[in-house]
């Protein structure tokens, strides 16, 4: 008898390779808010789907995961948000495993990130670093996305998910942030990465996609997909659909690259399950998650 | 953090007052199936509610409850259903606690009678009567519906949620159950019953319900509320609604009576939250749930 | 085997007592069209119900009544679908059997109404009145509704579902038709009724309705009911809800009234099933039938 | 030729009597946000009215209305969403116009409060009392609500929807707020408030309205209308549904009573037009809109 | 005047060409049961559709196809269910035309495939083989689906919407199956298939199925189109949606193979359509089964 | 504070580049009428998107576009809506812009086509040819549907969307019209232009359309996108979907062809926001009006 838990994902925090947590927060979405419910459908109806991918050849009963629930955070607080998220990762790496969030809106990346490049800096109060730390050679951000989320600010907001990664560019510096499936920012993002000078990004899908994980060999990498990657057809629950995505098709065929990568740290944000009256998009939602846990 | 259990339901099994627990099975449903998403939508929702009921001057964070969660229940084995239902009351009543079942389709008390009517002769293999179980005094069934199902079958199934009070019948005998809300029934069982000859039955919502409450005195109550007796502008959530039920504030106005019955075991059956797009009726359901943890 | 007929409407036009029939209309629907699919989905739903009704203490089969189906008309031929009523109201009473017409919107009824008055007053082309025909002394028409119906015209058109009984007291004439449950209007309706000069209305709901039946005794009737007589909550599913209206009980506590009339014929209209996510709607319309069928 | 105005509210801000005017911001919303989307659907949905009320025998044509579109909030900041309130209420009163907010959450009611309250006892900077502005006696709170929204934070937070009205409180000071419908909160609430000793409130739906609004006489009020005060069959699209609220009917009840409170500024809050898919909460949230300005 | 019959398809069974029919079973669904709906909701939104099929160049009119309506099947009555469709199938036969089943969900299949392996056999009590009946080549089982059906139970369940592909391999054997579509299964499944020794299955949409078609030369055929193999952007109304399937337009590509097929009988299962809100699920069911038609 | 107006599209008539307004009627919609409320749905959900265009590098705040509101059309007055679409084309085109007009139906392009035709030939009463008027070479139609609206007449109508590309054509005559996308049509239709004897037409989606492009050079066209073009998994918010249509990237892989057109006049009809509970329909009719005015 269980009730309200991932299934498959029963393993204690000590000993699990993946934590799976949940970040219930949408204060910042500029259109549709809701994505604070993402964790809870998803949970719900993850059992949709088997725990075998025939797709990877591997069962979630092979791999050891840790379902830790949802963090506790107020609706409007931006702040308590980042501190929550941060001592989650934290939570989870110092048990040497490897976190795995649910937004939540995008804006739930910043602090995870901020986060594992303070333990890759030692910046952490009192610690040095330690053993469940990514290595030296700095971190790769791998975002894809339908929305640059590059503005300087939006509305006067600085911390907005509009925003965040031009945020997390300013954490982790020039040339560290791949993006993909973009197609929509206002002017001044354009200008401001004419020519990809602080972020490489493509228009073109996943093309591309292939190349790029090859290139970071091992560097440890934070993978971040805004479901809005998808094209609406395949998943129109989300805060701001944007008409011109992927396909789930071609999410799984870049599932063999996706599994080189080094993936010391992932989410998935931006499901809005109340715009989503079929089902459908959460459903998807489930099966990227399933597939990312099975190649981490 | 957690995610996934009925807000303020924490407690153990073992030194619970009450012991919740869910039974997704709708494999009789004979208009719009789905109540088995039910336990899953309420847990989910229950939240936007608080833990204090200001109708009772009562908190849930008063007593201990336990959620055991779901019951692992194949589709359409009726007689599996039958057999995990038995099993968890059992449990429930071994350990000194009460159960709330949580539907599921209304067939799913069928075996929560039996097992209690078994208790209480000491019909259980091996088992003379213990000290969980209610006293000899007999049961009465107390039984809120807008369906009095009362048919001996239903398209040749006799073992259908069409049929759920028949069977309780043949267990309980006549005279212990009473029936209110009831405003749909076959021609056959107003037939059957006429002149209220084997269960007492009012068409006029809960009037009368104080007066039976009293008449009752200590007696052990099954109570099953079929949310169905609501009117569908309340509760559009249902399998089979049916116009002309009560309101909420006609629930309200009978908890005081409702607070006097001796509630040995009670369930709450035949939400279907597919057919609830505004959540509304998932909400009713949730506080119906709430008072009535508080009443027992 | 059989797949859309209302359950236990199976007899044949002549020898039936009331013939079924649906007109798919909503053309001149001034805010919400889509009552053109109320017919075929309330044939849909009609199975979750009973045929039997405790309330009157009848069934459906002990009724001979014939399903016509449904209408051929163009969506936007106000002219067409005028003509094509007609011809099925007098095909009905031909046959010795009284109508039931279920909208579409509530221009439906005009057409009905007329054919029923040249057959009273003999003005059918080559013919003298009928045994079928209903008596001299003249057609009142009892009409439940939000809205009075009454403008001479909305935005330039003056065969409107909102001037439908405008266009029905202007065949009729004063002090025949009976108003129950409007709520609302534009000034220039209320101005034009002032002192229900040309038609009995009333604000309160069923207010009035047994006296209404009583006074009436055994004159013929119309009867249209406009679903948005019920209060949204209880109906949803309609062109133009407007809160403040009757119950489902409230309908109720009416039938008995209701069996009293000489129901020469009758229309449910201004369902809209796509406007009623829950179902919830289209179901009491069911029940709204099912009662009438039974009292007619 | 026009798009995207309330009907009949076209009066410029300098002469009119009423100004109504949207605040689109949710970042508080405990469970379901999405408040922000009111004004925009409520626009859309109010043609389904008439201009006229029966109940009051008066018509929207005969007031000088202004409709002065809805400010510009980001979404999450809670600093800025009261600058703009503030400033908006400021802006109508200086026209010599009565303010009416359409939220939005129940939050956006602090502000406006504030403002008035800054207004009436001279505080605004450079400005002495103006000529638009309240007379000395005192504002009046008159809240409808299901919940009392007195808690002191929540979850942390100070200024949330879940602590608006101790907020209001702690501007307005004892014995200025009178709450009718309240039928929730925690219980820290009721111990606070016990023998009403700071806020006046009734649980039973708007049972002493008449007897409130005689006593208050001439005194300036300030009427907040969540709209969860009405029971979700009513109204499910708002952000926290709490069942055993009051009805359409009721509410037209009190119109009279409404009628005779010296209202200096109100708003209507808390409709989620997302949790409402048969949109009959949004024409219910339209009709109240109406009514209250025909009131005012 | 007509209500409730597949548009253009109105010949008598005798002497009909195909005969449709609704096997309106849900019992074993897994996930969100439903299917019971899809024949009446596939009528009422078929005239959606035109009879002419320009990719197809042919007219329902062409054709002589008697509807039949649906088989009464109660609702957990998995003997029962089998029974009907048998019945069903046999009296197509009989009259000398091809059966084509409309679930509900995939388990009616099982009984289809049996009737007509058992005519083949000449196993029918008392009856030698017909002139109706396929001849002695053995059948082909074409199976378009996301899931392979291949488990030897599901929770304990044999005959079960999971396995019933199992079950038909147990009846027809080796090598007469062909998948086409398959992304999901259990673990165990693709071990009991490993190499394909059982039954043809790729993972590549339609890829092959011309190849599959010529191979098959004028073998009789049972085709079954479970509509999950459509990806859920295109088909969300189903019971297990997942995610990877093919396209509408995938599907017209096959049509010129499909028509080459020998098709003895077919069915079109898994439509759910309480989880189609936009109805689009429906319409392309309804294409699928016009080109099905118009293909045989 | 503005509320109602298409972003970024508050130049005045005069001086503006295009004109954008609604026209919002449904009447002669054959299967779901509903798309009068696309206009106010569209304004309302514009702002999920940015000004920008990626793929054009072009800023609506770059353009002078004008939003005129909604024409006032009585729902079921076929004549009043061609009178008021013919003035306000006339009253874009003497202000020297150009019309974009939203419906609403495909019928309301029919008194758009005529209007410009007249002023094309002088034939508008009292008025030579004037500055703002198309040049001599006549008009192209550029026609994307899923059907091909070529019946003479439907259901005894000779005025409806279905019909609505024949009426054009006695218009514009032979070879002036080509349609991308076509799938759909009676028998009639495609044998009253077999060999595409009057009007060019290809049902390979926009396959071509680069060519036609060229071809046209620099001659006026008038652009008519219905949006059953898309395939209904893209916008299954419309009155008739179609399955087998384009993807919104095949509609973007267009944009370069499109913006060679020397586009007089547009629009873009046969949304259906009630069908499309997720939004994602608006949102993608949203996105193509943006890209259409940068290319215009």
């Amino acid at each position: 008898m269980t009730g309200g838990r991932f299934m498959a994902m029963d393993s204690p925090l000590e000993g699990s390779e993946i934590a799976v947590f949940g970040a219930p927060f949408d204060a910042t979405s500029s259109f549709r808010p809701g994505s604070r419910f993402a964790p809870g459908e998803m949970r719900s109806h993850f059992a949709a789907l088997e725990e075998y991918s025939p797709a990877l050849g591997r069962s979630l009963r092979d791999r050891r995961i840790c379902d830790m629930g949802d963090l506790a955070i107020a609706p409007s607080d931006v702040r308590g948000m980042q501190a929550a998220v941060a001592g989650a990762v934290n939570a989870v790496m110092d048990a040497g495993s490897r976190p795995l969030m649910i937004g939540g809106e995008h804006l739930v990346t910043l602090p995870a990130v901020r986060a594992i490049m303070d333990r890759m800096s030692g910046r952490r109060t009192g610690l040095g670093r330690m053993s469940g730390d990514p290595p030296d050679a700095g971190l790769a951000v791998v975002h894809l996305d339908a929305h640059s989320d590059l503005r300087d600010e939006y509305m006067g907001c600085r911390e907005s998910h509009a925003c965040v990664m031009r945020r997390v560019w300013e954490v982790v510096g020039d040339g560290r942030i791949r993006q993909f499936g973009i197609r929509s920012g206002d002017a001044s993002e354009y200008v401001w990465n004419v020519g990809n000078r602080h972020v490489f990004q493509t228009a073109d899908g996943l093309g591309g996609f292939g190349e790029m994980a090859e290139a970071l060999g091992g560097v440890p990498v934070y993978l971040s997909i805004d479901l809005d990657v998808f094209d609406p057809s395949a998943l129109p629950g989300t805060g701001t659909p944007e008409p011109g995505g992927i396909t789930y098709n071609d999410f799984r065929a870049a599932l063999p690259h996706l599994r080189r990568l080094n993936v010391a740290a992932a989410d998935i944000v931006e499901l809005s399950p109340h715009h989503d009256p079929s089902g459908a998009s959460t459903i998807l939602a489930c099966k990227v998650l399933r597939e990312l846990l099975l190649c981490m």
